[in-house]
């Protein structure tokens, strides 16, 4: 199979469809999404039986058991596909909104009305779930969608994509809406990141490392989620009882998101009071703290840290502390060391609340709430292709919205220029 | 003089100011701009023998008289300048801006808030007037500007920016707020889009070759303006007297502009009644017709269209014109070869201007008006720095808003994940 050719033929394909599916009607969409769900439930033999080549290969090939984890498929996470299916088509469809809508002048009625972006070009790792996950918020925003997985998971996303073919066609869409790139080259994604006469945009989903990469030699514009380095600062005019209990959840409540918080700023002229509170609670529960001179200072316990600390996303039990004279102190480290996706500040005075929030330049930033609430779910969006740590275009959790476009729409009765 | 080092120095100073102008109050940032304003008006002398020289050089390098023309600095053109400095700052301030401000299931209050870019690099070609145009738009939505001119202005650019520094520190904000590039080195270009640290987006402005370039070889998102092969579709059930007044307009009220009309549709069953008048109307104003073999069976005096012609920008007075079946194959062509710029249909009916409006895939879309409408000033938006024919980010007429991005921002009182 030649490669280039190979891509060039999907990419034709992707936009091709990408125009029934732009027009398709939300009835439509929907219906394909719960036919996909038919096929899922209707082919679990099938899906088992692909996954546990695919398992058997990453065995041979050494996997360790965390990637061994989220490559494997069985009837629970069949299960969660089939509801995520049933989640999407029970959203509201973007497409066709109106918004904005008035007279100009002239006499035309200018507004703006929301459209699919076209072709989305997703690129994964081996977790055969996102295939579908992808996919169904690709096609319920009305665009065409091509799919490139990890290669351990080739058999498993190949038996996902005989489901959503299916699935496509009993709704009587084009199968090509959603494509899976069928070769494991590492060739078809250099390809799929640079076709830009073909794909509108590139969502990476997995580490760093990999959007990194992908963002480095892509020619089509990229949905970037870099690293989270989430702060949280509790201000000198702080409820102390709100700080405590946003500091404990937003480090403890999960350790390995990206919306968690990996650095504490505390104002000088409280720590004393709250540091130790907060020590306890991190020591019981094992978070390892690794502070500057004043915090070790008062909390002897804690590890001194380096340069390298106050920009890590350490994604587990290892918080770093800082003690800072205040808020611009506070917030000039957040400008220096923060990877931009949430910082949260704990204050009562209205003043700081404003700064905090005007200043940071962050995709999320909150008063008096724990940095966990960064997610699509909370957000009310329903559902998340990911969360983006860019400015342009979709910035913080990125839903259907992040996934059109809007255009200019004019009407008129036979205005013209003078 | 080290261009990598230089511009990034640019780039170092450009991110620090751009902080200060990202919470400067809408009165400082007003005020500058019309500070800015009164330099330019008391430095007229110093503008023209700066402009002056150039034009010397100008000559003496054989530029051509439309380049001399672009690049000449007079009285009425700083009055020009001024004048578009006192409109921006009267124009009303997006950054700041909550909206969607509302509960969650979870207690939080979760908004958006309009905030600026940061760095904005703007490439354009010898026009002095351009410097305070873009200045001034990046500068009242709060983003550091980094310009570079066409290098056969760059006197006039050095005194333009000689201004701007003195109006900048009248009103308190930092003189590297607004920088010009200092060099006529190409390189400089090459560093300016490829510094992704210091610059946040690209907005060339000049022709389609300069912006093919630099989106080819930009590490930074480029706001692109290709070109505007703007269509308008005459359907069955048009208003002839509205349509002969709409393809009129579109067509010659000017020529030389990017929303003007460069091909016609009309369907066949009412080509007979139309084209007649409609090529009475061009021949009187020597618009040169380039047609179908059935418009030419209509009108003797037209010439034959080659395919180039349906994808042709003119921007001069030459159509290309075709008869179509009816809608389904004006969107086809449409489709097939329109730049995405503005595309419009005249119909009395209510579902083929639905259908226009939903399937034609361009940045404005019009019912029974003029493709000249789409424009910044026409559209509301007080200014535009461009107008992009792309769907990520910005589309269309791209004013202060465009040069702003949102960010999440949530009100707690304490709340946390459970």
């Amino acid at each position: 199979m030649h490669i280039k050719t190979y891509m060039q033929e999907l990419g034709i394909a992707a936009r091709q469809s990408s125009r029934v599916l732009a027009r398709a009607a939300s009835a439509v969409k929907n219906n394909a999404l719960l036919a996909i769900a038919a096929q899922l439930n209707d082919s679990r033999h099938k899906l088992l039986a692909a996954n546990a080549l695919d398992m058997e290969n990453g065995r041979t090939n050494g996997l360790d058991a965390a990637l061994l984890d989220r490559l494997e498929l069985n009837d629970e996470r069949i299960d969660g596909m089939i509801e995520g299916l049933k989640q999407v088509a029970a959203l509201q469809d973007p497409v066709g909104e109106i918004t904005d809508l008035g007279f100009r002048p002239s006499g035309i009625q200018l507004g703006k009305m929301r459209v699919p972006l076209g072709v989305i070009g997703i690129i994964y790792e081996s977790r055969p779930n996102v295939t579908i996950d992808a996919a169904s918020l690709c096609l319920k925003s009305g665009n065409a969608t091509i799919l490139r997985g990890g290669s351990e998971a080739i058999l498993s996303n190949q038996a996902i994509a005989a489901c959503i073919a299916l699935g496509l066609t009993d709704a009587g869409l084009p199968e090509t809406a959603v494509q899976v790139v069928n070769t494991t080259d590492r060739d078809a994604v250099g390809e799929l990141i640079t076709m830009a006469n073909h794909v509108d945009i590139i969502v990476p989903r997995g580490g760093k490392s990999l959007i990194e990469r992908i963002s480095a030699d892509a020619r089509v514009p990229v949905i970037k989620h870099l690293d989270g380095n989430c702060h949280v600062y509790i201000d000198d005019h702080a409820d102390l009882q709100k700080a405590v209990t946003i500091a404990d959840n937003a480090k403890t409540h999960r350790y390995g998101v990206c919306n968690a918080m990996e650095s504490l700023l505390i104002a000088e002229s409280v720590a004393q009071r709250i540091l130790p509170q907060l020590a306890e609670i991190y020591t019981q529960k094992n978070v390892e703290l690794r502070g500057c001179q004043k915090s070790r200072e008062i909390i002897d316990s804690i590890i001194e840290a380096t340069e390298q600390d106050w920009g890590e996303e350490y994604l587990a039990p290892i918080l770093s502390i800082k003690i800072v004279s205040g808020i611009d102190e506070a917030i000039a480290h957040i400008t220096q060391y923060s990877s931009k996706h949430t910082e949260s500040i704990v204050t009562e005075d209205f003043d700081r609340g404003r700064r905090f929030i005007a200043e940071v330049d962050s995709s999320s930033v909150m008063i008096n709430a724990s940095t966990r609430f960064a997610d699509g779910f909370e957000y009310g969006l329903g559902a998340e292709i990911g969360i983006s740590t860019d400015k342009i275009h979709a910035r913080g959790p990125v839903g259907l919205e992040g996934l059109t476009s809007q255009k200019w729409i004019v009407f008129g009765d036979g205005q013209i220029r003078e």
